[in-house]
């Protein structure tokens, strides 16, 4: 199998397989530049030495030589060439420039070619490096990784914008959430992750939403409040941010600094500070963005957490905050003003879970699977989602969520 | 949050927090074992102290003792008890018990709560730590993890078995493995693996088939043929094993060694050793029990690789036999005498593709998306996919694969 271009020392005689990059025929050499997955390494050739066309896989064997000029730093010479397939087609653009430089269209047709630009490439590895070091880090406080199913029987959990499958000629539908799976086993392993694909019927055709994302889910019991949860996010985002440094110096982002304790205003403190009316139900872009200028400031982050959202506007199972249950127990996460993550404790009582139903013209008979857990025991808990896209195209300051997803369904995409 | 049991020292005081596992009311004294994510603790409290049902969450502080008679070693004395939630309703079986011995039926419609039980949460730790040991090894080997979509937009890849979905009012599929995606991603990140759910809308009530699994994908490029393929798979295979031992002895699981080198049989040789007539186009469940037996005998290996299975019973992307391509360059891995996983070197080159499509009474426009990256450019590569559910229902020697599954979705089963 190939070796990989970080593992050649200079003056060895090396063999190495990759992607013709770039071919450039001078008048008295040719030069290969040669990609494989860690990078690039250049190929010096006889001049009319025949080359195959960019994107051909080929084999290269040659003497390899530290050379500073080169791209990568390696250069290979007195080498051979051999095409491990046909010659490949001229790809859609340029790979080898610099800068795709091509429309956010084009390049989604072609996903599986414009990933491999290594400026597009490295975004991925962002996302990669960032599941390693949530899993790395919450295996280190003990938590199981699970894994919950898709398919789920009513749409019940948020109501709206659910799919819909034909299951063996009824109707079910796909998980929006695995909310109520990892609320459950809570009552078997206390603190679990999940990370895997939610399914939301967007009608929204926007830079930040996708029929399909990837989920980074936590959930832990015997917590005091939202803010245990919180202090676990933490946790997770250092450890993310410290997995990344490398290769975000590549992609050209901008590494936040995870304060020691990540800042909380009170929803009803936040609507102050942005000169909202104290009756707002919610927080409007505008307002997060001010609420990101007003972190920076006053508590040198790029992280804010606003707890106490309104309870109206949360889920049925979100814990209200004692002292005032038209507040919730709950956060969103705010990363240099945008939300990132949302967040708090859930009821944990099954007498409460029914009236916060019925409060809400539900029948807790609908609930009859998610409700088992809560009769037979379950300690107080909370936990967050994190959506992957969502992180990295804040870390590369992407204008757009589909630059950052391998394959990104919406309302009008479904290949390639 | 809570401490768990290991971090206990004899003599100092704690607070702990869990279940109450069991309560057992004596003339003299009243003992509660308390069941956290770790294990349990013996609490030893005055007669007649009033303990929670069984199942409800509660607080215990007092001085820990060691006590080689107490189940996990370790018993609180002096203690005071504090309930978290309400009582717990009694429970549809005793968890209690050494054994759940209950229906599948009865454990499966009380999923959250059969996990509860020390023997089940013990057989899904092992899936948690073979997912992380998965992925570990992987990762040493330069592999990249993705996430590819579940929304496929048309049924093509295997024909028959997919569920439909109304997206957005127009007909899309779930995707029945990472397949295309993880070939178009080698054109990438040269190495790649996927965790994530497949979809099969399998008609058939079985012991080993479920209409969602979790499905442990690894593809890779530049390689020789499937040889290598199974070299890696070996490496995974022992990465995972590895790291199953003290999980193993818990559960009762008999784990296999895994050979440096795992022993091939070409399907043709596997046909004569089975007695089979030559030309038999498949290995039948009896003929999988006697190669395990076979290679139990004359290897000493749980494992049998079977190479060269009839290019006619595999997918047309299968890469033939160089030497006689009525065979083909794939493999099942049994696992004593159970096919584990499926693996195999796949076609290249965008004119076999097209030619091994025609040759199917296929058009290659239906697999525009797919072959594009072939168009553009690809390695020799092949990989394997194992089910995570049926590899633990192995380990555990699992009559069903329902017993292993945390939320089973099949032909009837859609909740809890």
């Amino acid at each position: 199998m190939a070796r990989s271009l970080p593992t050649v020392t200079p003056g060895e005689t090396v063999t190495l397989q990759g992607w013709v990059h770039r071919r450039r025929e001078l008048a008295k050499v040719t030069f290969l530049v040669l990609r494989d997955r860690t990078g690039l390494a250049q190929v010096v050739l006889p001049a009319g030495t025949p080359v195959p066309p960019e994107e051909t896989t080929v084999e290269v064997t040659g003497v390899a030589t530290a050379n500073a000029q080169a791209p990568g730093g390696i250069e290979v010479t007195e080498a051979t060439v051999t095409a491990l397939t046909e010659d490949a087609e001229t790809p859609p653009f340029e790979l080898w420039r610099p800068e795709l430089g091509v429309s956010l269209p084009t390049m989604l047709d072609h996903a599986p070619i414009a990933w491999r630009h290594p400026a597009q490439k490295v975004r991925w590895e962002l996302a990669a490096a960032s599941m390693r070091a949530f899993r790395r880090t919450l295996d280190a406080m003990d938590f199981t990784e699970i894994q919950t199913p898709k398919f789920v029987e009513s749409a019940t959990e948020s109501g709206a914008n659910v799919f819909k499958v034909d299951y063996f000629g009824r109707p079910a539908y796909l998980a929006q959430s695995p909310q109520f799976f990892k609320q459950q086993m809570v009552g078997v392993f206390e603190r679990v992750y999940e990370v895997g694909p939610v399914f939301r019927a967007e009608p929204h055709d926007t830079v930040r939403h996708l029929a399909e994302y990837v989920s980074l889910d936590v959930e832990l019991g015997f917590i005091e409040d939202h803010r245990d949860v919180l202090a676990v996010l933490r946790e997770v985002l250092a450890g993310m941010v410290g997995e990344l440094g490398p290769l975000a110096e590549r992609a050209g982002a901008d590494l936040p600094l995870v304060p020691d304790e990540i800042p909380v205003v009170h929803f009803g403190r936040a609507l102050e500070i942005v000169g909202a009316p104290a009756d707002e139900p919610d927080l409007a872009p505008e307002h997060e963005r001010a609420l990101g200028v007003w972190a920076r400031e006053e508590h040198g982050s790029d992280f804010l957490a606003v707890e106490g959202y309104p309870m109206a506007k949360r889920p049925f199972y979100t814990h209200p905050q004692p002292s005032d249950p038209r507040w919730s127990n709950s956060f969103d996460l705010l990363f240099r003003g945008l939300e990132l993550v949302t967040g708090g404790q859930r009821l944990h009582r099954l007498s409460d879970h029914e009236a916060a139903l019925r409060a809400r013209g539900e029948d807790p008979a609908d609930y009859t699977a998610y409700l088992q857990a809560f009769r037979h025991g379950m300690p107080p808990h909370g936990g967050f989602a994190i959506g992957l896209e969502r992180w990295v195209a804040r870390l590369v300051e992407a204008p757009n969520i589909r630059e950052v997803t391998l394959f990104p369904r919406d309302l009008t995409r479904l290949a390639p």
